[in-house]
C-alpha cells in the first residue's frame, strides 16, 4: 500500500458530487457522479462501513490504469484497512471456478459477517464481487466503483449480480444491492474508445425506453460526451441514472414487467453474445447497439410504432461509428434458427413465450409476450445477410 | 415415472396433517407434519406452484428407500411435470464443484422462473437445492421435503442455504426461504439409527434454549419418539418447529442475535466437524449433541448457571446413547488449541471476539460475546484428554 503524500486533488475536479438516491426502503442507497471521486472514497464510504475493513475486488486493467493504486490510498488516508483481490480480466471470469476461489481467498483472509466488498472495474467485476457479496457468509455489505460507461451507467446500479452458465449469460446470480455506488468520471479518460462506444449503447437505450427529450439531446450531446466533455458526461450518466434508479424502484426484483423495460435490444443482445461466445470478441453494449435497432425494427414490422423511429435510431448510432446490424457484430452474421435457439434459452422465457421489449416510438417502452414466431424469423432472415 | 394405481394411502396414517406457520409478510409459508404426507404432496403442493413443472433434487439413498418414487407418483398423480436430479449422498455434495454441476444440469433442462425446486433429502439435499433455487435465474421458488429427523427439526426451515468451503461449514449461500415445507413422519422408519440420534441433539436443543417444560417432557418422551412412536414423533418435531418458527419471524437474518440461540452448542460442534473434516466420519447433530454438554459447562463455569443444569442434559444424552463428550465424536479427542483456531474461522466472529450461545439454566440461553479465552481454553483442556 502506498504511503508516500500526494498532492491534494484538483479544485476543478473535486468539486461536489452530484447525489442521486435509489428507492428501496432499508435497502435505499447513494450514487455519487462526479470528476475526482476516486481519491475521495475513503471519506465517502468510511461513514457508510460498518467495520473498517474492506475486500477490494479488482482485475490487472486497473492496476495498469493507477485507479486501484488512488483508491487504496484514499481508503488507507481514511483509516480503512483493506486486502486486495485480483482476478483475470474479462468475461470468463464470470465463471463458477473463478467465484469459488475468489469466495475461498476471501475466507482465507478471515472475514466477517460486517467487512464490506468493494467491486472497482467494469461490469465484469461487478457483477462477480457482487454475487461473491451475495454468497460470502450468506450475504455481505458491498460497493460499486464502476470504472467503464457501461457499468456506470447501467451493470452497478441496481442489484443485478451473477456469473454466467454454459447455456447463457448471467443465469446464476442474485439480487444483491449495493449500499452505494461511486462513479468517478474521470476514469472515462483511460477506457479505450471501443469500449466507451460500447457503454453508450446502454445510454441512449434510457433514451429509447422513457426519455424522448434525453434522446434528442443526445443526437447532439453523444458527440461531446464520447470525446470526453465533463458536463456531457456527468449530463448523460446522471439521467441513464435517474431514468434507472426510478425503474428499479418500481420493480426491483423483476415481477412486475416494469424492469423488463431495461432490457430493450437485450434479447437479440443475450442470443448474438451467446452465439459468438464469451471471449471478448463481442462486447455486450456492442451487441446491445445491434439489439436496440433490431427491437425497433420488429416494433414497426409489427405495427406498433413508425419505422421512422427506428431509422432515427439506426441513423444516429451510425453516426457514431456503432454497430447497428449483425452483420457488424461478426464477419458472417448470425442464422435465423441460431438466434431463435439461443432467444428460446434466455431466462426471460415465460410460460415458454419469448419475452421482448418494444416501443411505441422513441421514448414509449412497453413489454410484450405476443410476438409471433414468424415475424421474429422474418426479421432476423431479413438481417443475417452478409452484404 | 411410475404409471401403476397404487392402494390409497392407510386411513390411520392419513388424517389431517398439523400445519405451523412461519411468518415472514410476503415471505411466509406453511410447514404440514403428518404420516403418510409423501403420498399426498401433489395435492397440497399443486395450488402453490406458480407453473406445474418443478426440479426434483435427491439423492441416491433415497430412491433406494422409495420415497422418491412415492413423491413421483403423487406430483405426476396431481399433472405436475417433474425432473429428477440425483446428486451423490453425502457432506461432500455441499461444494462449489456439485453446486455448479447441479445448476448446468437444471439450466440444461430450459428451465424458467417460475418453475420451482423441490429437496427431497436430508440437511445436505436441503442446503444444496435451496442454494442452487436462490441462485438459479438470480431465485427461483422451492419447497423442502425434509426426510432426516435433523433436517425435519432444524434445517428445512427458516431459510439458511449454502455449502461448505474449505475455510469451514456453510460459509458460501444464502437465506433463501422456501415456500412450504412438508414433513412426513413416516419416513423416518427407514432412517438409520445413528442419524435418528443426531436429529435427536437438534431437538433438545430447542428445550435447552427457550423451553423447559419441553425439555422435562423430552426426559420421559424422547424414548418413544426414538422408537418410532407416532404421536411422540409429531409431538417433538410441532414443538421444535415453532419455537424455531418464531425465533426466525424475529430475526430473519440473524441481525439482532436472537436467531443466534439457535446456534447453542454450535460454536463448538463447527469446531468439531470442521478439525474431522466432511468425510462423514462425524455426524452434525452429533458434533451438536457434545457442544451443547460443552456450552452448559462452559455457561456454569463462567458462573451463568447451575453445574447441576450441565449435569441434567449431560445424564439426559447419555441415558440415549448420545456422544457428550468430545473423545464420543473420535477417540483421540480434539485438542485444545486446534478447537480454539477452527472456532476463530468460524462465521460467527464479530470485531475479532467468538459469539458463543449459553445458559442461565435449562430453557435460558443467551448471546455472550464477552467469553475469556481462558476460561473457554481451560474447558477444551479439561475435555480433550481421552480416557
Amino acid at each position: 500500500m502506498p504511503s508516500e503524500p500526494r498532492p491534494l486533488p484538483d479544485p476543478d475536479t473535486a468539486c461536489e458530487p452530484r447525489r442521486i438516491d435509489v428507492a428501496l426502503g432499508k435497502r435505499s442507497y447513494p450514487i455519487w457522479v462526479g470528476a475526482g471521486l476516486l481519491d475521495r472514497a475513503g471519506e465517502r464510504l468510511g461513514p457508510l462501513l460498518a467495520l473498517p475493513r474492506v475486500l477490494l475486488v479488482t482485475d490487472e486493467t486497473l492496476i495498469a490504469t493507477g485507479h486501484v493504486e488512488r483508491l487504496e490510498r484514499s481508503l488507507t488516508a481514511a483509516g480503512i484497512a483493506l486486502h486486495r483481490l485480483v482476478v483475470p480480466a474479462g468475461e470468463r471470469s464470470k465463471s463458477m471456478t473463478v467465484l469459488g476461489d475468489l469466495l475461498e481467498r476471501m475466507l482465507a483472509l478471515g472475514v466477517e459477517r460486517k467487512m464490506t466488498v468493494i467491486a472497482l472495474g467494469g461490469g465484469v467485476i461487478g457483477d462477480l464481487a457482487g454475487f461473491a457479496a451475495a454468497v460470502l457468509l450468506r450475504g455481505v455489505d458491498f460497493v460499486q466503483i464502476p470504472t467503464t460507461l457501461l457499468a456506470q451507467v447501467d451493470s452497478a446500479v441496481g442489484g443485478k449480480t451473477g456469473i454466467n452458465a454454459r447455456a447463457g449469460k448471467n443465469l446464476i446470480g442474485a439480487f444483491h444491492q449495493p449500499r452505494a455506488v461511486l462513479i468517478d468520471t474521470s476514469v472515462l479518460d483511460t477506457l479505450p474508445r471501443r469500449e466507451l462506444g460500447a457503454g453508450y449503447a446502454e445510454v441512449v437505450k434510457y433514451g429509447c425506453i422513457l426519455d424522448l427529450s434525453f434522446f434528442e439531446w443526445l443526437q447532439t450531446g453523444a458527440a461531446g460526451l464520447l470525446a470526453g466533455d465533463e458536463e456531457a458526461r456527468v449530463r448523460a450518466i446522471c439521467r441513464s441514472l435517474e431514468i434507472k434508479a426510478e425503474v428499479v424502484a418500481q420493480d426491483e426484483h423483476e415481477t412486475t414487467g416494469h424492469r423488463a423495460l431495461l432490457n430493450f435490444g437485450h434479447t437479440f443482445a443475450h442470443a448474438y453474445e451467446n452465439i459468438a461466445g464469451y471471449g471478448g470478441t463481442l462486447l455486450h453494449g456492442e451487441a446491445v447497439s445491434v439489439g436496440t435497432v433490431q427491437a425497433a425494427r420488429l416494433s414497426a414490422a409489427l405495427g406498433h410504432a413508425p419505422e421512422g423511429d427506428a431509422e432515427r435510431l439506426r441513423a444516429h448510432l451510425d453516426s457514431l461509428g456503432m454497430p447497428t446490424e449483425p452483420r457488424h457484430l461478426r464477419e458472417e452474421g448470425f442464422k435465423a434458427d441460431a438466434v431463435l435457439e439461443a432467444m428460446s434459452r434466455d431466462k426471460k422465457v415465460e410460460g415458454g413465450r419469448l419475452t421482448f421489449v418494444l416501443w411505441r416510438g422513441i421514448g414509449r417502452a412497453f413489454v410484450d409476450r405476443t410476438v409471433p414466431i414468424d415475424a421474429l424469423e422474418a426479421l432476423l432472415i431479413e438481417h443475417d445477410r452478409v452484404g
